[in-house]
């Protein structure tokens, strides 16, 4: 039967390649350290490299393979399966990935950004299984997200739907990645968090003494995670941060309830890790902002993918 | 050909009844006052009666009429067609207007808020005409929406989905007619514009006379109306009214883009006849919040179907 998947997440720090038969389940799995100095061109070789050896592995040819799906870790144009940028590794501007694996592989291939193949990913295999109407929002070192309407994913005219990460929640805002200011990205990304943190201690000292301590003494080593563990052991500059973080993302979810009716929230990457401490004051505070009728209908859940959610998202896109 | 379909327009001050033929081209069509102190059971038998004397005037008869499409002021449950409630007329709580319709006309009857009928109407007889991603924003005396992808309606989980004026756009903003604070209709919707307006006049009688002026000398009558048209007249303060609308409207919208990255924005309702005093900046304001591709990728557009967008719509309800 010719129903094999071929699935790649094609990420700044790894790059993964795996099997899957035709209803998702994966087989064969390999998975390398993306090498940043040898550009697209080394990436896509040892992509290729790692699809040839998991398909041998598996005792199969490419000739039992039916799809080819690949999550990209930046910008890509849907439409050509053309990988705009890559914030991570050089040399991936404007690479025809479709067009270069269809000749290499003689497989239809469909490549989207990774936050569209989480979406997918966590519907089909995750928290939204069964779910009609969500949105996924991965909250790592950036925002990314999607949307998906009917059980189908929202993609938009020029395929850049989904960018929940620059809903502009705070006007005059911190400048975000994006050149504007006071993106969602820019105040509750993992990154933008630890900045905060940083910032804030280095503001108050006194008050930051737990959160510096937590870091190893290092004001610089300060992370979103020692955030969410020191406000967990009850300090109250922590605290603070943790509630701004809140504020922020109940005011974008909830514009978003307001605007889709979903029936789920699903809250991605390593921030959805850290459990009631988001969790239950999110719930309250996204109260504040829904009408009533569309707060009532959506659950707002943690992702349940977790370090897989990249290549079961590729699997999914080539199942989509 | 049993192809004809019976439209219902229900608002708050008028309600209209037309027979369209299966391309929905209206053929006759009978508009009536609302009755206010009748309330639903009588708005409801006057509907009936408009209903058997469109049909009769076609030289037709029901039997002839394959649907009924019914656009309601105010909010519905699609999937029961049950009417949740008038904000103008009262007497409409949790009235099942398809059942009674069904049950009156023997006729499959779909029913919808008129901002989702508004939406398909502009989408398939208007400036939509062609576009399969789009959103809707109506701005009269509040603001309503409605949401298109792929040239679906956007429903959400419970039929609530396009909510686009209770998108919080100001922090401890304004009271709005839904009980929150600072959504987009309690800054921007032509009600909010004139209450700003004197509450502006108010506090700065002097830089406030061409306004009260304009309104023939008596505050209490100043409307959004009369902000637009002084404005054009290069008075300073209104002016700056119009461009806190426009800030505070684009802010909506660039938010809009990036989540849903559509092809057009139409806005519709009275605010839209103001022509380029709201376009040209608004456009321009959009640029600040959006992200490049898809603010280019989207047009914002005044509505076409003017006065008979409520029936329109209703007509495209049934045809949708």
């Amino acid at each position: 039967m010719v129903n094999w998947i071929l699935a790649m997440d094609v990420g700044g720090t790894k790059q993964t390649v795996a099997l899957a038969d035709g209803e998702g389940q994966i087989q064969v799995q390999q998975r390398r350290p993306t090498e940043r100095e040898s550009g697209a061109e080394g990436g896509i070789e040892v992509l290729l490299e790692m699809a040839h050896e998991v398909v041998a592995e598996a005792g199969l040819t490419l000739t039992e393979v039916a799809r080819v799906g690949i999550g990209f870790g930046g910008p890509v144009d849907v439409r050509t399966g053309t990988v705009l940028l890559s914030h991570h590794v050089p040399g991936w501007e404007n690479v025809p990935l479709r067009a270069i694996m269809e000749e290499k592989l003689g497989l239809p291939t469909v490549v989207d950004n990774d936050a569209n193949a989480g979406t997918l990913g966590e519907a089909r295999f995750g928290a939204g299984r069964g779910a009609e109407d969500l949105v996924y929002i991965n909250i790592g070192t950036g925002i990314g997200g999607g949307i998906m309407v009917k059980g189908q994913l929202v993609r938009g005219v020029t395929t850049t739907a989904g960018e929940i990460g620059h809903t502009t929640v705070k006007e005059d805002g911190p400048l975000c990645t994006c050149g504007k200011r006071g993106c969602l990205e820019s105040i509750c990304s993992g990154d933008s968090i630890g900045r905060r943190a940083r910032e804030a201690v280095t503001a108050q000292p006194n008050a930051g003494r737990a959160l510096v301590e937590a870091a190893g003494g290092q004001v610089g080593a300060i992370t979103s995670e020692t955030v969410f563990a020191v406000a967990a052991q009850g300090d109250a500059l922590a605290q603070a941060l943790v509630d701004e973080t809140v504020h922020y993302l109940a005011l974008a979810i909830g514009n978003l309830l307001n605007l889709l009716n979903p029936e789920l929230v699903i809250i991605g990457g390593g921030l959805s890790e850290v459990g009631d401490i988001l969790f239950v004051p999110l719930r309250q505070a996204v109260r504040e902002i829904a009408l009533e009728v569309p707060y009532r209908a959506a659950h707002i859940v943690p992702a349940e993918l977790g370090y897989e959610a990249g290549i079961l998202g590729a699997v999914a896109l080539a199942l989509e």
